[in-house]
């Protein structure tokens, strides 16, 4: 069944063998804005270490409320950087791993976070 | 002369002599939120290809408005990323460039766009 919708995603899927994120249209954009948002690079570069649960992510990131945090969560897992899992027994527990793609995205904007770390002394004045 | 705010400026400098996205009052956070800005991403990338005038930017950058373009690169180069040189014979002509430390940020975004511009079939359902 077609859904509302579908026929333009797949017009823009094949207009766009290759992302184009200078391309207002082009679906990589969003996934980029996902991906590059405040809360969305703190999590991913997380995530890289090792899978992480929701309250863990929230005391490790400052300043991160949990409402922003959820939807930035559910942002990552709509897209499919991001799984979610919940454990079966025991307390409720939510768990949050990168998906293969999510790993090639996170090692890409930990490398960014990495030399914005080192270099940031060149960049703020004494 | 001590402006106001310098001697806090300084104390977080001592503080974070490398850098620490996930401290909330580390200078380093409003820098990266100003590289992984929706427009700054764009802009720096282009950037990494050779310097470009105003209307050029904004022409390769579909959807961008004259207002937060100029707010984008007006940041960049508060921050120190983008140089902005005004022609000193003919018409006007306002270049933005690159700085040594603006480069290092921009191959990093330009390898994150890189990648999702090549996985982004991965991402989006056909």
């Amino acid at each position: 069944m077609v859904k509302p919708g579908e026929d333009l995603r797949r017009n823009l899927h094949d207009q766009f063998e290759r992302g184009d994120v200078y391309a207002p249209e082009c679906p990589s954009r969003p996934l980029l804005d996902h991906l590059t948002s405040r809360w969305g690079v703190l999590v991913l570069v997380l995530l890289l270490d090792r899978p992480h649960r929701f309250g863990e992510l929230a005391s490790l990131i400052g300043g991160v409320s949990d409402k922003m945090l959820s939807q930035t969560l559910k942002t990552l897992v709509g897209d499919g950087f991001v799984t979610r899992e919940v454990g079966t027994d025991g307390p409720v527990r939510v768990t949050y791993a990168l998906t293969d793609v999510g790993q090639g995205a996170a090692e890409r904007l930990a490398d960014l976070v990495e030399w914005l770390e080192s270099n940031m002394n060149a960049l703020v004045p004494a």
